[in-house]
């Protein structure tokens, strides 16, 4: 079932966590899981030093420059699939410097320079399913 | 921590649900859930008739058809995040008909008419990440 945009963006508000997919300019399409805060109509999904990467040159942002179009998939699965549901939000992006206020919901975030830089998600569509 | 290609496919192997991205004409990407089967080295991805979908023309055929290039993630996430993990499979798709045999270790898809088709995808880089 379709959700109508309110409960979509409900849904999302009551999450933090969900996947990224960016236009890789070779594979076509990547993606990665992130933590994000939503602050008004925007989405800030930090770069940080907390999580321990493999590289210092992140993908997603070599992919963010070269084009900015991005989806954000929140999905709850249930081993129960009449509890399933997943909010989709197609946005552009841009990287600011630093760390969006919004981002210290998450206590690892509370010390500033845990985050370096911030993805800010416009959104376009966004649109959800649920099962049932 | 970059996991060994050996301990990324135990864990697809462990694993039954992920996000499937595309590539999308015009919006450059797009993501949906997916469950899916390991069988040999490949990934089966089924389009079912189980879950309610809000269309029977699925953006995921419609995009795979345009470009086979696709990224199937399945992420561990965490409240603790010293026990997150995710692999990321980059991958090719072609799309069969009716169900391939090993979907049939979900229950939901014991009867064969519960699947119209099988999204195999033929893994190229298969990468994975962990905490700590």
């Amino acid at each position: 079932v379709r959700l109508p945009a309110d409960e979509a963006w409900s849904l999302l508000r009551a999450s933090d966590h969900g996947v990224l997919a960016t236009v890789h300019a070779e594979r076509g399409v990547d993606a990665v899981p992130v933590v994000f805060a939503v602050h008004g109509e925007r989405i800030l999904v930090p770069v940080d030093t907390v999580k321990a990467k493999s590289t210092t040159r992140l993908q997603r942002l070599v992919n963010l420059a070269h084009d900015p179009r991005c989806v954000l998939l929140v999905d709850h699965y249930d081993d129960d699939w009449t509890q399933l549901w997943w909010v989709r939000v197609h946005a552009t992006a841009t990287v600011v410097d630093g760390r969006a206020e919004a981002l210290t919901a998450f206590p690892a975030y509370r010390e500033a320079d845990a985050v370096t830089a911030t993805i800010v998600l416009e959104p376009g569509a966004v649109t959800g399913w649920r099962a049932g």
